[in-house]
């Protein structure tokens, strides 16, 4: 029964569930950390490696800087979790930059926050995609020639598993994050015990190949706050967990709060680790191997356990793309709602997972891979500005918030969330400012263009709205409904559109367009000798067009005013293969457009199914008498 | 009035023609014999030179043999212009060798001519346009880089000029026939005159410059056969004439005669001619240069007489082209009224040019071009092949035809096209054998390819007309006809989808499907509150699709015998623009795929256009009570 496509569909998304199992699919605590937490613990993969990029420009010593940088974005990390706790409890049913800005704030801060997570997430899936990958080709470099396309397969698989539904990918993905975690622990634990017991083969390039003249004043700080602006990608996706509370399995807010705690203490450790060992094992960032790469090298050699860390950064990473395509279909429904994106993405589909919107942002992700050649730091500057904005807004939004609310601890509560949002909007300067000729000046450009089409198709719906809203009552009168027949023989095709045509109208006209007077002299015999009670009006058509005369001629009916409605029923034949296609006018087609935009005129095609059993054909084929009747030649209906 | 597409359509191909205007159409003879000789003529410019070619691998001895073999082929000319003379007098209406020998050698013999002049006339296109885009590279060798694109313009301004009309074509082309006739009569008369004076300055490169072993025996005998196949490409394009007869004014068949008889005297001298002299100034093939350049730069000197002679040698190539942008189209309507060819082949166009046989043409030989890099000489030996194949069956059909007529004469008449028919078969055979490895063999593949085409599309005609042959009498009966409107709100577009329910049908129901009964609850209150008189039937969907339910309900409608015929009326939105376009579900689309294969459904969209004035919106706007009634909002329609 079902057609090819759909089986196709069902072998690789899963059969369709109904809409109450929604409930069962929600997450654990567990579960949800390895699924909202890998963008944020996924992005130690990458950021101190774009940190050393920056300050391996100004030498050897300004490579000491790794650590406290690192330490004041750890501190700030910790500062906007506690600020967004404060979101889950206030927002239960999912507290997005977009809804707290929106609500708090109004629209325009609403429609800045939503253009930001959009670029984000698709951003959160092209880096860590790319960043995935780049940790299997410094385990391999032979497959360097194919990171690309690795990149690109990768996303159609966690697109493909997506659209299974969100319970499965929680399933599926709980290991490896887990397995990371326990690898990354090990690289920190052994490095640095290795280290401070002075056993650790620190690397020979420990200084940059070519020392440079060390900058000063202006240029160097400048510098550092690009460094510090790069190192700020470890926390991007600090948001995930309180944009998804009603994912949580109840009580969600409580569940939600502790995983963020868990999120953060775990993230920290991560980065500032790394840092650490980066500094002390004189790791140099690399085009061929990332940072983690070289550390797993050095520290456990180049065994199970180095293998064990790049498979387990990969499939983190792979995870943390895997949170976008939770988040970017939730947030383009949102919106679609409110009418800012097109309908489509409000449904969900089969699988109870936002199809359209994992569609998409497969979509965007892929032409970002393929624009940017899958190379993770040609991405990274145009990353984490959007982040930044959000967590501003999200947060300023929390501070009218509490102000509007009164709660109790409303004074602290908009205190510690002003505090991270000011924090915040100055890291927004700053990633601007620092990383603009690196690419920044994209999302500089793309936010507000985002923005201006949200703001396109939110008039379009308004506009729409407004018109077809129906305040009348009753709206049946009479209509003198006049159906018109085109016909060009006396076929089976023909004489089911006839049946149609007297059952919905007493008015019926066969219309036959005379291109050649020869042939139409024959029909016409033929149809007085038919006697079915139906008119045959005959139109000449000098110009051997079939549609301009049809045209004048209903024109004309309700021009005259003989008719309040016109419907023309045109038999269309519906061929069984792509080469009957090719063999038939497409004549029902054209008779359609034509009439498109005429007032008060319905085309109407009644299929007639080439070799098909159909019943509509059958009534028309009890052959009432035996000697042949006024029968059409093979070529007579198809030139209607 | 007419769209921007229609005005740009007028500016390129010219207001429609009527249909009376076909007789003021054609040609007299001077017209005739520059449009339709020019086939003929023009192949001048290659066929010395491709017989060269070959010569030229026997050594300078071979090349007397040029001469000779010229002669052959022109006695051969001779004896098919006389045969084909009696074709014009046998089918005034213009007969080709399709119609000729499917009258009387059958229908196979028919549709071997068929494909093999389809194959032809595409090959006339490529070889004459690659040809006279060599006549100009050979006098601006600079633009030898562009050829392919020039020649690629070059059919696409043939294509427009055809979509124009015949006449008007007639009247552009005439001239530069005249001039090409005028300068190889200057070439030849000014080339022998010198050479018999003994003033010429021959050729210094007049043997070939390393001498061969001269071949003996069979490779000999097989190679001069080879080169005197090539040099029969002289002969392609005699039978336009007599394919043309129906284009010429009357008295048609006597003016066609006498324009054949003019069009061999001439394509005779100038063949012998340019063989003549091609062997007194030793000329030999060059890759860059054509011989009748390298003839008229040595006769003319390089001033205006070569210029001129390139470009009437070029123009009377495109005229040659010309002659196929005729005979292919009305071949291929032809062969559409014997159901061998698709309808659309069948009818002119808005100028009464076979529209769809000229672009169909015009795409062939475009790929041909690009396949062969616009190379004379590799597609050559493709040629001549099939114009060969339909000489011998037009023939042999004459034969049968005078031996069943038994007209005064038959029996001279008949040994004539006797003869003709065995001279031109054994040349079929030497043409394949000789020419096979050299591409001889795509046409040989091809050839039965296109056959096996016409007769799958006549095959699938007849089927379908004996399918659709209606033999019954009065088709009518009562059928219970039940009207399903979906809707999901009460906004115009749903009640203008109504108001046209009611007016087809008593039996009108209103569907919602309800994917979400929170939502539905509100529409069903407001449902009663409208009280319209029309049902609403609300449809439960646990899989959230809209489809499903809709198919199931009407299934189960005609499965219980409570209707004959059910009428699925869908309101349609019609958006102004693209943009609106991306932002409506495309409902009404699904719902008439969704039924187009079950019987007795049909669906019919009634469109509701945004923004514009429609009476059937109208209808429905006149808003009886002032306070606000069950008004939709912005959302709800849509998701229908």
């Amino acid at each position: 029964m079902p057609s090819p496509l759909t089986q196709f569909k069902r072998v690789l998304f899963g059969r369709p569930l109904a809409s109450d199992r929604l409930e069962h699919e929600r997450l654990n605590k567990k579960t949800a950390l390895a699924v909202l937490s890998s963008d944020a613990i996924s992005s130690v993969a990458y950021a101190t490696e774009q940190t050393l990029l920056v300050l391996v420009v100004l030498g050897a010593v300004a490579l000491n800087y790794i650590v406290p940088i690192s330490a004041v974005i750890v501190g700030l990390l910790v500062l906007v979790a506690l600020s967004y706790r404060q979101t889950i409890f206030a927002y239960p049913s999912g507290g997005g930059s977009y809804t707290v800005a929106r609500d708090n704030l109004g629209t325009m801060p609403g429609l800045v926050a939503a253009a930001a997570l959009l670029t984000d997430y698709t951003l959160t899936v092209s880096v860590s995609i790319s960043s995935g990958i780049a940790a299997i080709t410094s385990a391999y470099p032979a497959l360097a020639h194919h990171a690309v396309a690795m990149c690109i397969a990768a996303v159609l698989v966690l697109m493909a598993v997506n659209l299974r539904g969100v319970r499965e990918s929680g399933i599926a993905f709980s290991v490896p994050t887990y397995v990371f975690i326990v690898m990354m622990l090990l690289l920190i634990g052994v490095g640095l015990e290795r280290f401070y017991q002075g056993t650790a083969t620190v690397s020979a390039a420990s200084s940059p190949a070519k020392p440079m003249t060390f900058p000063v004043g202006f240029a160097f700080t400048f510098l550092i706050l690009r460094a510090f602006a790069e190192g700020c990608v470890a926390m991007t996706g600090t948001e995930a967990i309180s944009n998804g509370v009603s994912a949580f399995k109840g009580p969600s807010p409580r569940n939600a709060a502790i995983t963020l705690g868990w999120m953060a203490g775990i993230l920290a450790v991560f980065f500032l680790g790394t840092s650490l060992l980066a500094r002390h094992y004189g790791i140099l960032p690399s085009p061929t191997e990332t940072v983690l790469s070289q550390l797993g090298r050095q520290i456990f050699g180049p065994g199970l356990l180095y293998y064990s860390l790049q498979y387990a950064t990969f499939a983190i990473l792979v995870l943390a793309a895997n949170t976008a395509f939770a988040d970017f279909p939730r947030l383009a429904s949102i919106l679609s709602r409110d009418s800012f994106m097109p309908r489509q993405f409000a449904a969900r589909g089969d699988r109870l997972a936002f199809s359209n919107g994992i569609i998409a942002l497969a979509l965007f992700a892929i032409l970002l891979i393929w624009l940017f050649h899958g190379d993770t730091s040609a991405l990274i500057p145009l990353y984490a500005i959007g982040v930044f904005v959000c967590f501003t807004l999200s947060q300023a939004g929390m501070v009218v918030h509490w102000l509007r609310s009164r709660e109790p601890g409303w004074k602290w509560r908009a205190a510690l969330n002003g505090v991270g949002a000011c924090a915040t909007a100055l890291v927004s300067i700053v990633q601007v400012a620092t990383k603009f000729t690196h690419g920044a000046w994209i999302v500089v450009l793309i936010i507000p263009l985002i923005i201006l089409v949200l703001r396109r198709i939110h008039r379009h719906y308004e506009h729409f709205g407004r018109e077809v809203a129906y305040n009348g009552q009753a709206p049946f009168m009479f209509l003198h409904h006049t159906v018109i027949v085109p016909v060009n023989g006396i076929t089976k095709p023909t004489a089911g559109a006839l049946v149609y045509a007297t059952t919905i109208s007493e008015d019926v006209r066969a219309v036959y367009v005379e291109v050649d007077p020869n042939t139409s002299a024959e029909l016409k015999s033929r149809w007085s000798e038919w006697d079915i009670g139906v008119e045959l009006v005959v139109l000449e058509s000098p110009f051997r067009s079939i549609l301009r005369p049809l045209v004048a001629y209903v024109d004309d009916l309700t021009a005259r005013g003989e008719a309040d409605l016109v419907t023309v029923v045109v038999p269309e034949i519906v061929p069984r293969s792509w080469f009957g296609h090719l063999l038939h006018n497409k004549t029902a087609l054209f008779i359609r457009t034509a009439f498109l935009f005429r007032p008060n005129v319905v085309v109407t095609a009644v299929p007639y199914l080439i070799g098909r059993t159909a019943r509509l054909r059958d009534l028309v084929t009890h052959d009432q008498d035996l000697e042949p009747g006024p029968g059409a030649g093979p070529q007579s209906q198809d030139a209607a």
